[in-house]
């Protein structure tokens, strides 16, 4: 088989195989989830947890030596475990806006694939009910999203919409509260009135931060306050910070 | 030249232009700190912050093509800029400790250097005095971890111990409090005694958190609460909002 021959199979076998899962953490939580269906994991070395959720949701494991599952893999770093599944079904962003305990995270345009995932996994911790992300300019949800999610994306919804600032409009008419998430704000995100109201936070993309038409939805725009010399948090950070912030007034509150 | 003599010459230079910061923020930071002398900017494209900057701090820009620059980076991605500067110097861990408003951040075997670079980024916005590391069996102050930093390294002292069990002896000896962060405990950081006493924060090494005889010299170990289903919070995360907590009591506090 030719270099161009082989390829082309390997992009029929994908196709074929579904979207890739890698690295301990996601392909445990898709197994233990069970929301979408998993064709294939392929295995290098010994997984007592993923060999036995493999076996109580009757998943083919396939073994392979560890060069050839690198080589496969798709992230730099798949800890010896490839799973194979069915595309995440993207959810319903009014669906999303119409829950009364809504608290949804909406990312303007970051295209980093370990801020986002990052961004997911933190979410999900924090009891975040689903996650807005814009169908174009920015990244897709990739392998390297869905291994730095940790496993997130199989309970977090992800809806996609044509732009973050049409969806804050949305969001105002149904009654969501919309906070954006920056560093020049002079509001710290502590001093928030929040308590257990629908709520949409947004953040910006990396370096650039929120966008003045998004900024501009937003019923407020509030910071983390620095302490330091350095001028800003990386976008994941801010993330974890701010949704643990409204984890926190929820739980009080509830 | 041969192969191997180019590598040598590429090594020996390197050794003479010193340690290298790539990145924008890290470079900028390098340059506004002005805490260790630097010795030359490569620059591809431009960047009028970065060229006024070093013209004030009298320091000379080379002009090389993106590729050269590239090839030259330890980085995925240098953002078109590499500084070659002086080691970071080391600070003391008995100063560290002795500071009556310590704020210390105790990594104990993070290897990531994504994540060890973050956590310096969040501890230094959240106004910490100080890292500690372990010697041996971590990742080191590599570029990686430099650029992830983000700028932080030129401000954050950062002490190297032999071990982090032993430091948090001598912390606690110095009258400084040693809390741990780890998933499975039951007390949660937000319910934490915390106002302007000297503490050291301990956080585990991803994946198998707090070292047991890490947690057993911590006065307390705490966890974020979860909210989801997934199970754990990537220690930068973890960080972030371990930091941001501290930093807030200690300004209500204060």
């Amino acid at each position: 088989m030719s270099p161009r021959e082989r390829e082309r199979e390997g992009e029929r076998e994908r196709r074929d195989l579904g979207q890739q899962v890698e690295g301990r953490h996601a392909v445990r939580e898709l197994l233990v989830a069970r929301k979408r269906r998993v064709n294939e994991i392929w295995l290098s070395g010994d997984s007592d947890e993923i060999e036995q959720l493999a076996e109580e949701t009757q998943v083919r494991i396939r073994r392979v030596p560890r060069d050839q599952l690198d080589r496969r893999a798709r992230t730099d770093a798949p800890q010896g475990v490839v799973a194979f599944a069915a595309p995440i079904v993207p959810a319903d962003v009014d669906a999303l806006l119409a829950d009364r305990a809504a608290f949804l995270v909406a990312l303007d345009g970051v295209t980093d694939p370990q801020n986002l995932g990052a961004v997911m996994r933190t979410a999900e911790t924090a009891g975040a009910t689903g996650m807005l992300l814009p169908r174009h300019r920015a990244v897709g949800i990739t392998p390297a999203v869905t291994k730095a999610a940790a496993g997130a994306l199989e309970y977090l919804p992800v809806a996609f919409v044509s732009g973050i600032p049409g969806v804050l409009e949305r969001a105002a008419r149904a009654g969501v509260w919309c906070i954006g998430l920056d560093g020049g704000a002079k509001t710290s995100v502590f001093d928030l009135t929040l308590a257990d109201q629908p709520l949409v936070l947004v953040l910006g993309a990396e370096g650039r931060g929120l966008s003045r038409l998004a900024a501009a939805r937003c019923e407020v725009v509030a910071s983390i306050p620095m302490h330091g010399h350095i001028e800003s948090l990386n976008v994941s950070a801010a993330a974890a910070i701010a949704c643990a912030e409204i984890a926190r007034r929820r739980s009080v509150a509830s």
